[in-house]
């Protein structure tokens, strides 16, 4: 018996809320699938779509250290083999570490027979991020494995709220083909900000949790700004205030920088003016002569698919 | 004809909602009287309750500026007579200046025919504000003008979000017999934060929001802490921690400073536990040796309450 479980791309920070908020979209994603076998402990025994360039060392891959953490937990002693399938591109500021610890941890749990809940899973998955970052964070582990909108409420100890999600609401993702490594978009971060920054940027948040219960896009819209990481983050993007302004022009409710770049994601109402958005920050990039891919989703309320193969 | 305004007082900031949430209570808060009189213009007849502290030149009286603001922008210049009674403390943190604004805004706005809204008297009671403060602070205006919990989710330009308030929802507000200014509880803090304790901040106002939007008053209390704001301008509350523990051990969800202090409030789930955590913070500051007053109300959700005498 194997499971197979797909675990999606998601877009932390989403303007006002860093480091605090995240949601999941349908694609891309990773999948992973575990089978039982013979010799003991977690193996990861082979990897696709990573040009090489992740460790199939269970304690160095942030998939391994998650289902580790979570076979730790249960005493599971029995042997598992696992594979680690990358259908999303790495770096890309889209979660894509996060992906994989959560359809790892998704898969194992299911394979030993659930001894957990999804909701109680979360901790290991973020115990991959902390592998990958130094830092337990979990607002893209988050959504990626509960789906939906998902608040950080604290991290000390752990807490998620899963936030309603209006059902017009789609997403537009450009990933322009730059590379940038999260330590370098954290380097670029003040250590301290102004006080006058930081009533904007929590009010603009409030004004967003309060829009998405409230299913009101307009003031989804409104709130979508980010005045403290965008200015400085954005320098490290290539055409990224041409990107932005194509999709506003398109319609888009807000466009900002997806987690710590170089992706760049818009909220939109409604599919039709997510195309219009992907396609117009597409053709502003092709303009400036960089290559980049689209996805365009609802907004992914279902959170990581399960095959038992 | 005359008309009589009653606007209650409120409590801004909310723990984690520094400059950007408030809620209105019951009491105490202020009244306003305005007639129609023969002599043309606006003029402050009468204050009572102030001790002599307020002036009566409507250009350099918060209720006056305000109440000009409107009366300008009509155009119209018939006479009329203000009186303001004030019910409340001065200098309390429980919005005094804001709850006389309003009060009178909204009497001026009958008294002349209602030519504006509600939502509309919103920027001319905050006028009072930047005449009292040097800043047109909207986080008391907002609440005790529209009644509820209300999120400033901009100031430039002006938009408040009104919050859902659960049914059980009630606060203990505690006045010690003790008088801070603004402007000092101002000067204690500090212009740049903590990025780390900004997140921490922003991530508890969401999960406040949350909590009003969901009804779920243990994610009221969890959210409601300030970890910025309450460790400096505490100092200059006496007895505050006492105060706190005290509430807390009542059973209340949480507590923290009213405004910029040196009133305290708690939230409670149902009246029971409000009035015995507004006795128990009171019999803590009165072993400190400290006189005070308590005020116990489920939150207000009606805003001002109009008299046709």
């Amino acid at each position: 018996m194997s499971v197979s479980v797909f675990a999606a791309a998601t877009v932390a920070n989403v303007a006002c809320g860093f480091d605090a908020l995240g949601f999941a979209i349908h694609e891309p994603g990773d999948e992973v699938i575990v089978r039982k076998s013979a010799q003991s402990g977690l193996r990861i025994v082979a990897i696709t779509g990573d040009e090489g360039r992740l460790p199939l060392s269970v304690t160095k891959n942030t998939a391994g250290v998650s289902a580790q953490a979570l076979l730790d937990e249960t005493g599971y002693t029995g042997g598992i083999e696992m594979e680690i399938h990358k259908k999303m591109p790495l770096g890309s500021g889209l979660g894509s570490s996060s992906a994989s610890s959560v359809a790892a941890v998704v898969a194992v749990n299911e394979l030993i027979g659930s001894p957990f809940t999804r909701a109680e899973l979360l901790r290991f998955a973020t115990e991959g991020e902390r592998a990958a970052c130094g830092v337990p964070h979990a607002d893209n582990v988050g959504p990626s494995l509960l789906g939906g909108f998902v608040l950080i409420r604290s991290y000390n100890p752990l807490e998620v709220v899963q936030l309603p999600v209006p059902d017009e609401l789609w997403c537009s993702v450009i990933h322009p083909h730059v590379e940038i490594l999260t330590e370098d978009a954290r380097n670029v971060l003040r250590r301290r900000i102004r006080l006058e920054d930081a009533v904007v940027q929590w009010s603009n948040l409030g004004g967003l949790i309060a829009g998405l219960y409230q299913g009101d896009y307009q003031l989804i819209g409104r709130s979508l700004s980010d005045i403290i990481f965008e200015p400085t983050r954005s320098l490290l993007i290539p055409g990224f205030d041409m990107m932005k302004q194509a999709a506003m022009q398109a319609g888009a409710l807000g466009c900002s920088i997806s987690g710590s770049g170089p992706s760049v994601f818009a909220l939109c109402r409604g599919e039709e003016i997510a195309r219009a958005a992907a396609d117009a920050m597409q053709h502003a990039l092709t303009k400036a002569g960089l290559g980049s891919e689209t996805y365009v989703s609802a907004i992914n309320r279902q959170g990581p698919v399960i095959r038992n193969l």
